[in-house]
């Protein structure tokens, strides 16, 4: 039997996201890797959401007689070469120095929106030098005050959209990070927040510091007055990330959000969540056009893409592929992810018949497995 | 690649349930560890228990803005901290000397109630003098003498409901107790029976010395007119255990039960017994509100007590868990568990969105696995 | 950690069916395993027939009120002491040399129906002889005249019901019979046809002997009028086994059938054919009451026995668990085995609140897994 | 315990396709292994097509009455002996120095239709020669004229049918052969197209020259438009290849379409597409007898030849399984596969109780499994 080389030793280029993954996980120290990849709780959610995507059958259609599909789209109002934005993601200089800087580089290049969080660890204004189109995360911090002066420095450096993450009162119990005493090394800062070390920097033999940090600073009392409050500060487009019920979906576009994000924060938070996917039409459904509804947890591939529209989503959020693509090599590596995704995206319309972002929007699904909508 | 250091050798505080378990399994000779792991025949319905939780999956509120959720809930008049009483669990000074005053101590401090079964290894006076809320679980002995004395040490030892265990006609066969010759150590006995060593204290090559106890002791003919003698004899609410058919449990409240425990005796009795929680929301129906439901079988994490109410219980009984923190470290260890499982509710309800425990029952829930309702 | 005895070799005694294969496996020439233990095909319908009876979750009831049940019951007109017949199985000196003789005895000494086979490699004249109570079984033979002779053997001999087995128009490729060139020895013979070797006795590289013994002397062409002409020709009560069609199970009791047998011939025939207890409930309704409804296919404990009673079978064959007790210890290890089901049986109509057969064909029942009905 | 022979070593005739599978994988080089086996992206659209067959249970009728089935069909016109046709494949020369000239003279003797590709390592006129029954199968090339010769030189060669590939306006991407460097040996070419070396012949440290190829040559605008065309051109019954969607179906033979086939191209086109059998009766019952309606993707043996039928399907294409034949024996391995496939389907139908294709068409499925319809 032929010896086989392993693709990413023989070209440095890996041919797929879960190439992109291994290559990650032998780079990054074990902890910092269990902060990525790890979940809350038993990690119950976290595997739904693979298994209930998984179980999404799409019924392509034939005869397209389209040349090459166009993957352009808006999303909130921010034009995008692909349905796709990156997610929100802390401290992304844990993984590569540039951090955020080489990620959003990369998102702009590619023509994907950039999501600066409120716990980056580059500053928006550093995010914003790199052209990209940027959105910007907020959580619900103790300090009021501080929330306004994030809404003015986003608006400021040319944020299209604010993203308001509602489903982290307090942070999910990841058994990883708790078990590993996981801890923010000395040169990985909030770079909106404090100047000096933090919660989020103290090593303990058990426990979290980035949960204990998050819980000192966030206000857990954030509620639909504050969302109300905020949508009369700025005249930003507003985005609720998050959302997995329809009710509350309904509300959010009732109350002058462009947008919900269907996410269960990655299977991070409440483990025993439904699989963001199987809460999705339901959602769309409730929206019923009055917003746009964005996606997450789980999209691994364009295949995904597809599955999330096919169901009635606008595009998606791209979680920790991305961050995949940090750690292996900067913001070419991200350029890599989502080139592949882009790809792979393309394909798939193609192979679907789709000429466009919105025929796979009218793709009829059939479910074929756990959770699977 | 880093060694880590595995976490409760690190600081002896176990993080999780699921540590809890391999601590205790660690420690407690194998045919004790199988006594309280083990199920009846294939053990497909203890398995199944824990296929059907995991597949519930909750759908979590959003802008609940609360600062911190209210876990305390009254259950059949008891007030408790959390929606959560100790299953009535036999001899539990098998796996400590301290036996059932430990656990109900640590249960006494965290607020939650702890019930006294038949077979106790303490007697209800030992076990009253910690000052936890006690309930106390009644057998139907073939001594109906001894049925009414135990009401009334009950009553007098301040018990505030009476528990009484229907799907113990006899003792489900259980495979590993046979197979080991389980029977119990000369200094473990049943304390409210008699004095001297009985059937369950017989080592046999091959069958369970507990379960020629019980076929020596319980009367399996328990039936209707039982209850109605029971409810004639004491003022304690009655809590009827064991109930899986909606129209029992409607009976059981018609005739004066103010609760049913959703119970397969965590699949110890029947094998081959419909889950547990499969079974929960028809029950609740059934019952509409004329009585609380409490729910067991597989409870492991305050989401399995979130997914419970969610489905309509009023509160869960905890079982193994219990024991697994018992032999670990005594009365400690059993306050570990509850803490745990506190830390876990308390913080599934504040993701779940919940002010409290009412909220928490308002709660969507969708089936995305095996014999999840 | 303390050794365990494997339970077998401290007593000799196995405790559950699951032992007494283990045993039975461990003594049997692989050749004759494969023959008794493999299905047709790639065995999908073998897995299913297991996969479907563990999905169906039964609803206990509670308060029964009996001290023991009555596991009694009619069968066909035959009073059996459980609701289980020995299912038909060729040549069973090929596991112990008394065959059929010694299965019967300890059949008839367990109150145990024992259907003898058109195939039995004693004759009914000799199996009669154990007193058991008998039904036979017909193959549907070439030679016609044959069969009428079988036919007024099985009366002369005693036997209560005829059993035609129409499930078998040829044998079905068992891929492990045929990769083991399987054929019988020359000692065990089928007793009621010819006397010297035949087609079955021929060892090939490749290929089943029993398939092409099989094929030389059955009749393909059973049908209807094959039936009518049975009906005409004895008084015994017929009993049509291997239906799964509910319109053919209507025709056959309309045609003068007293029972049929809801069976897929444990997965031997049609590999991909419906699991047999995924088709019983849809059999029950089309007899509507018109006869008795039999099932087989992976039966292997009384939980298995109770399932399909609340499915609404009036009984059940039992079929590899008799070769594996034969194997292990001739009729000895047969009353062993009848033994265990029927302690199993008893004790799960107790744990389900059934104080006699017709209770448990009241139970509810829920899917809870791949197949169940 | 007997050390069992492989089967095959000692006769060297495989007794079953998975035995035929395995000799192929153990002779075949591993790109070449890879290319026949591999699916698109990660392969859930591959397993999933067999998973969805496996759950497909289907309900035997008894008392048939008939001494052998007639296997016997017409598909799309052409008199077949069995419901099977070769399905297309590109580049049989890969496996067998013989290719496409070894198979279709299996299929010939067998009396089954055999494809033609485009792709084909060998031209249709030397394929003719072989006296079997022909289809041909267009794949839409950019070149239009060399589109109109192959239906000229198909008529010419006496192809009975055209089809219609319409599935692959791009080749899906197939990661074993990206990272396989996959590339089509000197000596392997597409007989129908240009003489040299094409970019199909190119090896890369990465990415598959058969898919760099297959664009540069395909046109991926084939649209509704062509279908036109192409019925307008040639009076051969016209077979629309790669139809999942029901609407699609009844636009075909509303165009004139003879057929279609139901496949997602053996998974190796759009991954995460519904699997193949999930999708066929809702295709069979849009059709509604206006045309043949044909099925692939996953057909493994004579069981889901039955499968297929019962859900409404007039025949199937026979895919890898004729490869694996091929490579394993060139003509006589292919005759061998088509003969382990005549006697399982032969026997299927008896076992089913059909005395024809026609009354397995009349049989009732039961969904047992994930993705089963
Ligand atoms: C390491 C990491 C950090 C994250 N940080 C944030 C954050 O600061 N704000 C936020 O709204 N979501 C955060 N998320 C959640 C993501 O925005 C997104 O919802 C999630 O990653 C989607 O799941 P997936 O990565 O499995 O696709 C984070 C996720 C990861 C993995
Ligand atoms: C070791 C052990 C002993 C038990 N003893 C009793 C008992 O004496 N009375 C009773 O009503 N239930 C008894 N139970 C059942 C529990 O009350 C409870 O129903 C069950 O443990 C719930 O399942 P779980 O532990 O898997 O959550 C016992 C359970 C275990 C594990
Ligand atoms: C070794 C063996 C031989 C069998 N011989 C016959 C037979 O001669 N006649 C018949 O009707 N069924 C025969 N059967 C089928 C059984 O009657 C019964 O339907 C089947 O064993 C039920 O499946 P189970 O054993 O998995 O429960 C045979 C089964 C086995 C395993
Ligand atoms: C190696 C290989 C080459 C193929 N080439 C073609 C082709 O040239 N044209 C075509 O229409 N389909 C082609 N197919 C798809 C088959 O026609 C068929 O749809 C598929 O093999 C069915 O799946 P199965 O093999 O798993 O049953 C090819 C399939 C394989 C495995």
């Amino acid at each position: 039997m032929r010896v086989r080389n392993p693709p990413d030793t023989r070209t440095g280029v890996p041919a797929d996201l879960a190439e992109v993954e291994r290559l990650a996980a032998a780079r990054l120290p074990p902890d910092v890797r269990d902060f990525i990849a790890g979940g809350s709780g038993d990690e119950v959610t976290l595997a739904a959401n693979r298994a209930a995507l998984d179980g999404v059958g799409v019924v392509p259609r034939t005869f397209a007689g389209v040349e090459a599909a166009d993957t352009g789209v808006s999303l909130v109002g921010t034009r995008a070469a692909l349905p796709v934005a990156v997610a929100p993601m802390a401290y992304q200089c844990l993984v590569h120095p540039e951090g955020e800087v080489a990620a959003a580089a990369a998102a702009g290049a590619a023509g994907v929106p950039f999501t600066v969080g409120t716990l980056s660890s580059r500053t928006v204004e550093e995010v914003a030098k790199t052209g990209a189109p940027l959105w910007f995360q907020l959580y619900w911090l103790r300090d009021r005050g501080l929330v306004g002066e994030l809404v003015a420095r986003a608006e400021e450096a040319g944020c299209q959209a604010l993203v308001i993450t509602v489903d982290v009162p307090v942070m999910g119990h990841r058994r990883r990070d708790v078990r590993n005493g996981f801890a923010l090394p000395a040169e990985v800062r909030a770079a909106h927040l404090v100047a000096g070390p933090t919660e989020a920097h103290e090593r303990r033999d058990v426990g979290s510091g980035v949960a204990e940090h998050t819980s000192a600073v966030f206000d857990p009392t954030l509620g639909w007055r504050d969302l109300e409050w905020l949508r009369a500060r700025t005249r930003l487009p507003l985005v609720v990330k998050g959302v997995l019920d329809p009710l509350d979906a309904a509300r959010c576009v009732g109350l002058g959000a462009s947008a919900v994000v269907v996410s269960n924060h990655g299977g991070r938070q409440l483990d025993g969540a439904v699989p963001s996917v199987t809460a999705l039409p339901r959602v769309v459904e409730a929206v019923a056009g009055a917003g746009d509804v964005l996606f997450d947890s789980g999209v691994r591939s364009g295949t995904d893409v597809l599955r999330a529209l096919a169901l009635g989503a606008t595009g998606v959020l791209l979680g920790r592929p991305v961050l995949w693509g940090l750690a292996v090599d900067g913001e070419r590596g991200v350029a890599r992810v989502l080139e592949l995704l882009r790809a792979e995206f393309a394909q798939a319309l193609l192979l679907a018949g789709c000429a466009d972002v919105d025929a796979a929007r009218r793709l009829a699904t059939v479910s074929t497995g756990r959770g699977a909508p």
